[in-house]
């Protein structure tokens, strides 16, 4: 049985598909399809490249290790009789479709946006044939790999799949953009608590993370050029990232399909730098800290001092030149203008000058962004850099929009390209309460809890026109970690990151035109919880595991 | 240097103090002291029970592993110089005042509340003559011995105190009642994960285990003389606590101080009992879920009908019979009267035996408790037993306060047991959303998250009178597991659930009246956060490490 569309089948019988993010084109039907016990995969690429060869390897290990038991009372058990005749798959084959120069997953996931090819096609027949996944490059290989594993159970050792026929005509993103952020400067993250973060985002499709590496509180980052910022910033000598750590994470990324963009945020949020440069940071510490900062420490580079300003090209420069991205993040959220208009030094500078605030921060981003270009690395700001200044900046530059999902918009009528990061759909962070002392009533600003159902509506496309679509590049769920550490770093980011996953990759609407619904994700994204799980990321329940097999029994009116 | 109140000293030098609940007495100096490396612990008791040794043992291990350096800024290396001078301890002395035969740890806390003596009083000297620790009982020792590891941090592993002399005359618990509930109903958590609670309990003098061990949606208990119940109502063969597993966790809880108060839910969040026995339950998956229950699934017991009061009876008598406790948990709450109204045999029982329905829940209740009091035990309930209906229930049932803390104020007019659970200050589960499916707006009745600040101002003795105050036992912090599992048990409990553990120990006022501050513990906690981290228990950060070496930095308005 074939059906024209796996959500409309979805539809009837519930549950049936544990495919995340779900694909742009589906067909499938319902026959049992056993993979053989001597299952392979054959690369028909010439000369395949290492980490394509990797994750081929890493397939196989998820087939043989996932051991997911299907979510239905029972756990799969009445499926024992049908597998009993079921056909067995013996292959899978990738081809490449692309006839120029085969270039690695590494290589094509570093691309520019305008040159990244992820998308796939995929076959799965049920009457045992090899199954075909083919693609234009290999990270499109690399897509199909990580959907094709998603297609198995387990019964008494038994890998096999219910959904057979499966034909993907066409699996391609939505947008090119799809990130999860993590602030590894608030609370530090353990080299192996990231690479198990990518790890999950290469399963959900996840091409980018957003590296908020540094900020005011610390200053993990290890440079050869500027050690001193490390070792006076980072919280200790062992909580910090050498440089072959970075190199360790960007390879691990990209071997997954992943572009790391590093954001050194700027001149905002670098009180830090103050414990090796004081010179360069005004209102260092200042108190009260909420006249000059938007959180403790406060400290913002002297946009207005030609050394400081020397200083941060200087900086951007030994971050982005190691690393193989097209973009590298100079942050520019939430400036503190009063934190200029009480430093004597940056108030003598300006009146030297004869700038404006405003103008200096115009030269400082001309410089600044200036080291980047220079690199051929296009700038990602933070919404202000925008919204809130009038300054000259690259229009390819990349703005993400955190404080509202409307401001999307604004951006847009500037005709610059947008990343949803807002606040009140994607921080994965927000929900628990104040963290600044001495304040009984511990409520915080980003309150309450952005639950995977809210993440889920949002639309990439709301309040822009037709005109202005192209600008959108795609969105993340970011987890600033005031409140955060490696103990709640999976349980807070899985499964809920993935929402932004599927509306990135599949696009706000299913095949058929209506809106995502989280009532049929919901099974879905309890399947990926529960793979995650067996793949070793601490993804949490959702529901009582009662209701994660009927999920049809705990709706409203069920 | 002594000060006559270790608060007191807070307030001039921060973060002086590592202890967790705050002793009742206090009077610490300043002075650094040492932990020889050949520090031992001299039990001067005749005939020490095992467990006492195994809490000494513990109690070493943990001096010798913590390793916690000071949340300072250098994390202490500027003791570097004072610790080349400091004098050394050599040896902590446990002495019993009782002249009694001496009861093990576990006997000790198993006793009736009345009975129970978990008191003690320590002197550790800043000039190294030995520390002694001194109690009526083993268990007030073990008390001791918890206090006693908190004082001591680590620097370049010589283990060292910066508070010393350390003179606690008296340090008493202000209530008897400390808890901690864990839902295992909803979702499954491993003994391993029981286990490492208990520990975290046990660190911060809680005395009680409320195990809500079975509800609606599983019923993992295995009982021998009711194999079916689990064998047709556990997630899975697997998702079982066996009745080795049971008293390996009463065993393990008993050795640490605390009491397993175990929780069979009746009459109602019993669906799962109709796997099994089908006959004793009504309303059993109706349709739609909320007219019938307040989640899915319905189902309760037909508590008109003999047959399930006698089974339910001795179903009680089959579970506790087993527990050392003097204590069990009968449940109560959430009975839904709509489920019995459209219940056929149920009405055909009220009808035939001449009851209302309130009359044959007394029926039910008196039977049902009658099986605990024939074992001598006393009963627990959920407030609504007292409040919603008119019951003859013994006026030695405690009553467990859950839907607001207001309600603590009715039950005390009727003259019950207080055991504070208020939804409103100590539900750990709240904040994350709804989880009932097909519902976007995704908000839930028990939002927000309740902050640590939050749960720290509950006040024990809110709208009670003078008279009334001998009737609060004390209280608990609840998770209920809709959305927990064990990826998110530590980092959800802890350390919030150590805020009504000092409440409950130091009482809700400090030693010199005034109530009991977030400014002040805020430290504390920190300190406590680190230390159960450093032990294995996945606690979570408060604030951004730069904010916990300088907690006096990042209050409002610092």
């Amino acid at each position: 049985m074939i059906y024209p569309n796996g959500l409309f089948l979805l539809a009837i019988i519930p549950h049936v598909l544990a495919l995340w993010p779900i694909p742009t084109t589906l067909k499938n039907g319902t026959d049992f399809l056993i993979l053989s016990p001597t299952f392979d995969i054959t690369v028909n690429v010439n000369n395949p490249p290492q980490d394509l060869l990797s994750a081929v390897a890493q397939a196989k290990t998820y087939l043989n290790t996932d051991k997911l038991q299907r979510l239905v009372p029972g756990r799969g058990s009445s499926d024992a009789g049908a597998l009993k005749t079921a056909p067995v798959l013996l292959g899978l084959t990738l081809t490449l479709q692309n006839t120029n120069p085969v270039l690695s997953i590494s290589e094509e996931s570093v691309q520019d946006f305008a040159n990244r090819s992820e998308g796939y096609t995929l076959s799965v027949p049920s009457n045992g044939k090899p199954a075909v996944l083919s693609a234009n490059s290999t990270l499109g290989l690399f897509r199909g790999l990580s959907t094709f594993t998603q297609l198995w159970y387990d019964l008494a050792n038994v890998t096999y799949t219910n959904i057979a026929p499966v034909s993907i005509a066409k699996d391609v993103p939505a947008y090119p953009y799809r990130g999860f952020m993590l602030d590894t400067a608030r609370n530090f993250f353990a080299v192996s608590d990231i690479k198990r973060t990518l790890d999950a985002m290469s399963w959900v499709k996840i091409n980018t993370f957003h590296w908020h590496i540094v900020d005011s509180q610390s200053f993990p980052l290890v440079l050869p050029e500027f050690p001193e910022l490390a070792q006076q910033g980072a919280y200790s000598t062992s909580e910090v990232y050498s440089a072959a750590d970075v190199q360790d994470i960007v390879s691990y990324a990209a071997e997954r399909g992943i572009d790391v963009l590093m954001e050194i945020d700027t001149p905002g949020h670098t009180a830090i730098i103050a414990a090796s440069h004081p010179d360069f940071v005004a209102c260092n510490q200042a108190s009260p800290w909420s006249t000059f900062a938007n959180e403790p420490p406060a400290g913002q580079l002297r946009l207005a001092s030609p050394a400081t300003i020397n200083f941060t090209a200087n900086l951007f420069t030994a971050a982005a030149k190691v690393l193989p991205s097209k973009y590298f993040s100079t942050g520019g959220d939430e400036v503190n203008t009063e934190c200029y208009a009480q430093d004597p030094q940056t108030q003598a500078e300006l009146k030297s000058s004869g700038k404006t605030l405003e103008q200096a921060l115009n030269t400082f981003t001309e410089a600044t962004h200036g080291a980047l270009a220079n690199l051929g690395k296009t700038a990602v700001v933070w919404e202000e850099m925008i919204l809130d200044y009038n300054l000259t900046l690259s229009q390819d530059t990349v703005v993400m929009v955190w404080i509202s999902s409307q401001d999307a918009a604004l951006v847009a009528a500037k005709n610059f390209r947008i990343v949803h990061a807002p606040s009140n759909y994607f921080y994965l962070d927000c929900g628990a309460g104040e963290w600044i002392g001495d304040d009984p009533s511990g409520n915080s600003w980003c309150d309450p809890f952005k639950t995977w159902q809210n993440s889920y509506t949002f639309d990439p496309l709301a309040n822009l026109t037709s005109a202005q679509t192209h600008l959108v590049l795609g969105g993340e769920q970011l987890l600033w970690t005031e409140q955060s550490d490696p103990n709640n770093l999976d349980s807070i980011a899985w499964p809920r990151a993935a929402t932004s996953a599927e509306i990135f990759w599949t696009g706000a609407k299913q095949p058929d035109g209506s809106p995502l619904d989280g009532t049929e994700a919901l099974p879905r994204l309890h399947e990926l919880r529960y793979r995650m799980v067996q793949r070793g990321v601490g993804a949490i329940q959702l529901q009582p595991q009662w209701c994660v097999v009927r999920p049809e029994l705990c709706n409203l009116n069920s």
